[in-house]
């Protein structure tokens, strides 16, 4: 199978990377309209074929399937000329600007019966998979909240918000772990740096099941956060990802309320075990995601984090968005 | 001089500890509806005088100032019964349980030419107060944003919210710091474990300076955190109050925004320097807190943590609880 | 049962507070040469008697015990006495100055029969009893070695080194989590601040069952340690008493060795699972202790800290405080 | 200038990318006798060239240097051989098996008038840099004492214990602060899991200076330490390895001494100040180690790590192998 790579930027050459050492692919093209970022991959892998038009990919027929790496205001219309040219499309996250851009993107792949994926990599991360497993196997009980932090100093994106940059790995991975998405959203933001590009927001949400969660993401934080506290009526768990052992803790900890008999009052007795770090498994999510498309390509599957995947993410980060923009007003978010 | 105490539950004793060690009292009188209470009190100091009756304190001539330590909703009511009675009063935190009464008491103590201080002892510990003078003498520059989180398990209460149970000490840190009150306060959370009675909030609070928070406030928590981050336009700041060592520490961080020359694009610079972690003054602020109490009463002074001090927090308790209860919706300051 | 105390020092106040507040003791009469230090403990429990006589305690017959918490120099005279008096006898750690006067202490207590008990808290701490129960059921497997750092900075003591100040807690512990003693030490150490008071020192043990340990002390360091590790052919564990939640922790990692097939190499393979975080109980270790000597005094038991087990400690020191004068030469140890 | 590049093992290869990446040698002559790793080489380097015969490099007269990277069994024959080629040489650490041959190469290098380099990368790395010169200014004053540790789980070696294996890092960077090297050293240490291959060693260094050192290497260990501690009569530093952010920590920390007035006693007072982790440089120590073989190589300079530099490092490690064999004999250092 032979895959086009478009975008050589901060991103691309990552995937390139995985796509060429995975010797999954016959032949790769790589394509950028930057002459110099095309000339550097080429350096580093001379097995490469490279071109700054993008018009060679869609026109060879030899390619079957294309992977997306460019600017997010690109994505729709790279993405819907190639599944018009009939081709598997793989897009970084986040899938595209608007809910719009994604419901025509997700209803054209099934028209042209490609495959349409997205660049979620967090859930093909080993960390947020086994919490998936915990939270599906009731390890946890019923959730109650999550709280997640994602802040550092940099890098400010010069098109998109920090909410278009930092929130679709919290937002993909908590929707995915809770099998649902949020029906509210409310952000407070502010463009500190920049004007009109906001650096530092914290967004509420709340899910039909009763959960909630706050995500905090910044490019103006002293230290660098990556950390996830998903507290249920069983156990409580903290995932962090800027540990380098011991990235997910689970705290067999709990209230337990007591009703109270015959006029007493209620009583809630606290409880604290041992703490668990689970083992992990030790895998590249970027090579899990690359095979995956490629596995799907071939047998036309629907990929984990399909179009609908994507199309959630983006719902919700225009709705934050939205929010932020006014004020913090509450967005009802309907499909 | 003096000094009566009223309530003796969880926090009464500490302040009988402090006012007791200081030596500054000639005599105290402790007074709690609870006998078991007071006689605990009394066999651990037996040179206290004691009451389970609130009259005894009222009309004793000789005590001067009464300090309240009962449930909140207690707090307007003994005040003011004591305010008449022409004595100084100092309230612990939250000021009172809505912002009419607190307005009632800093009347009522300014009718009666009478000290009226709330407890908001963060405002006299060694960190906070280092915080206040590293803001003030400009060393962070502009303060951008605020983030905080005061997490753990338990102890829920059972007539208040998290909100009221633990942000008061953030909210008076955070004022104290930025010498300014929000305009707009917003809250989302959740009750799950006592119905009615919410046990998480992320609240959010937006300053005229253009400064904004972001306050976690939760029972429900794995680990316990006590984290600060205040980020200015020329260095950071993380205060973990969890730390034994190293409570406070100062990144020397930023970003330098570059206007563009000529149709050029702007450039944006980050600043890595140092981390200073200063070194703290090692006393109880409880004990700071009391002393002052007293030397504000016996030379009739303004305290640092005045009924308007006291009362700003409850504006802002008072606006995050209602935006919580109505979804979310941002509620509008005005004093 | 009435008891005696002797020295109200650091430490002795600690003993005094728990033997008060334990219930357990009918009378306590305290005893310190300095007057000001009776005073205050007087003041503080009313109750109790006091003398600046030790006679007083000696003659007392109601005194059923006497617990001494007085410089180690001191300890085996004053123990003596006590014992020649029929008093059963409790000594804090270290036990006495040396061997020999370990001995006689020992021997004179099984003639008296009376009990001699020495003050080793950490075998009465919850984290070091987990650790025991854990080794002692084979959880870890073999214990190849372990390794220990207990340094801060200060309190220099005046009359003796860094070994006899902070060596016996990790030497009673150690001994007892591998139920066995050392047979040879060797020690580094320097006398840096005070002139011929040894203020470092890196102590290596080596036990009959082939464990090896090394055990750091200091008073002269940056930043507090209370770390111990233990490695076994099973597990490991990492013990760190600074933490204020998981102080234990147990990996489940370990190297397994496989013989060679025919004529080709042995291999190994790394084994990495869970870590654990064992909850721990939650008591005060002096209490228990008192507890304990009380009830062994009682019952006429032999206490967990008998006069033998506070006898191999300072064996250990003996020999540590040795090998460090001499240079690091070996010691063997023999009894 | 062409380098030639003896063994692709695990290191080799890093060597090959910073030699090839700095663009300052005209050819990479790569060499190994496993035809594999040869290849593995070629395959991402296609423009190297490549031998599985030593010779090949011996006798190419347009090799100017030659980097070993081999078994350290292998340095001194390999190393001799080039010299006597007339090539200059860089040796990985540790320099030889024993000091006689670090000897003959050191001096064999003078009379051929060519280069000796060893690969102490650590005296090439921003953290170890920085500690340098902060000592050499004074600002930690007089310095007591190191304490260093260097464990972690694997990986076990199969020809040399894990002294020879992980002590040269502590050793070359401590000589390099101290600008001494060691008088005595002493070892314990076991072998559990290979027999006759010690896997952990406790190891005590003592400097003409009065300072002493302790360092504790282990490839049983369950979580990864690289922690060195330096107590100076001014200032303490704590120099962590695997911290991301905040590697050096320095302590303005220290116990002043007051002698006596007329009969008193003397006085100690311990001193606490700020805490501050200066900011580091980021470069690769790597590159700036082969950047400086190639300069000296060049201009025919003395490298910071010459010849004499892997001598004493080698002396130490064999006298702490002989001390760990004999059971940790004091075993003394003459050159």
């Amino acid at each position: 199978m032979n895959i086009g790579i478009i975008g050589l930027g901060y991103w691309g050459p990552n995937l390139v990377r995985n796509l060429y050492e995975s010797n999954l692919c016959e032949q790769l093209f790589c394509c950028d309209l930057n002459e110099a970022k095309v000339n550097k991959i080429k350096s580093r892998y001379p097995a490469l074929k490279t071109t700054t038009a993008f018009r060679d990919i869609l026109d060879n027929p030899s390619i079957a399937g294309v992977v997306i790496a460019t600017p997010v205001s690109t994505h729709h219309p790279l993405a819907k000329e190639c599944l018009n040219a009939g081709k598997h499309v793989f897009v970084e996250k986040p899938f595209t600007a608007s809910t719009a851009e994604a419901k025509e993107l997700v209803e054209l792949a099934k028209a042209q019966n490609r495959v349409i994926m997205v660049g979620h990599t967090f859930e093909y991360s080993p960390p947020v998979i086994k919490i998936k497993e915990l939270i599906d196997r009731g390890e946890l009980g019923k959730i109650y909240y999550i709280s997640a932090s994602r802040v550092n100093l940099g890098l400010h994106q010069k098109d998109v918000s920090v909410i278009w940059d930092l929130a679709p790995h919290d937002f993909s991975s908590i929707f995915y772990w809770l099998t649902e998405e949020p029906v509210r959203v409310s952000a407070m933001g502010k463009d500190y740096v920049q004007k009109n590009i906001p650096d530092v927001a914290f967004i509420n949400l709340e899910f039909p099941s009763g959960c909630i969660a706050n995500v905090q993401v910044s490019w103006l934080s002293p230290s660098k956060l990556r950390r996830t506290t998903i507290v249920g009526s069983e156990k409580m768990l903290v995932y962090d990802d800027t540990e380098n052992f011991e990235k997910v803790k689970i705290y067999d900890k709990g209230v337990n309320y007591k009703d109270p008999e015959t006029f007493g009052e209620f009583q809630l007795s606290y409880r604290t075990g041992d703490v668990v770090s689970p083992h992990l498994e030790t895998f590249e999510p970027l090579n899990r995601e690359m095979r995956h498309f490629i596995e799907c390509c071939q047998k036309n599957l629907k990929p984990k984090t399909d179009g609908d995947n994507g199309l959630r993410v983006v719902a919700a980060l225009e709705a934050a968005e939205l929010s932020m923009r006014r004020g913090g007003v509450v967005v009802e978010l309907k499909r």
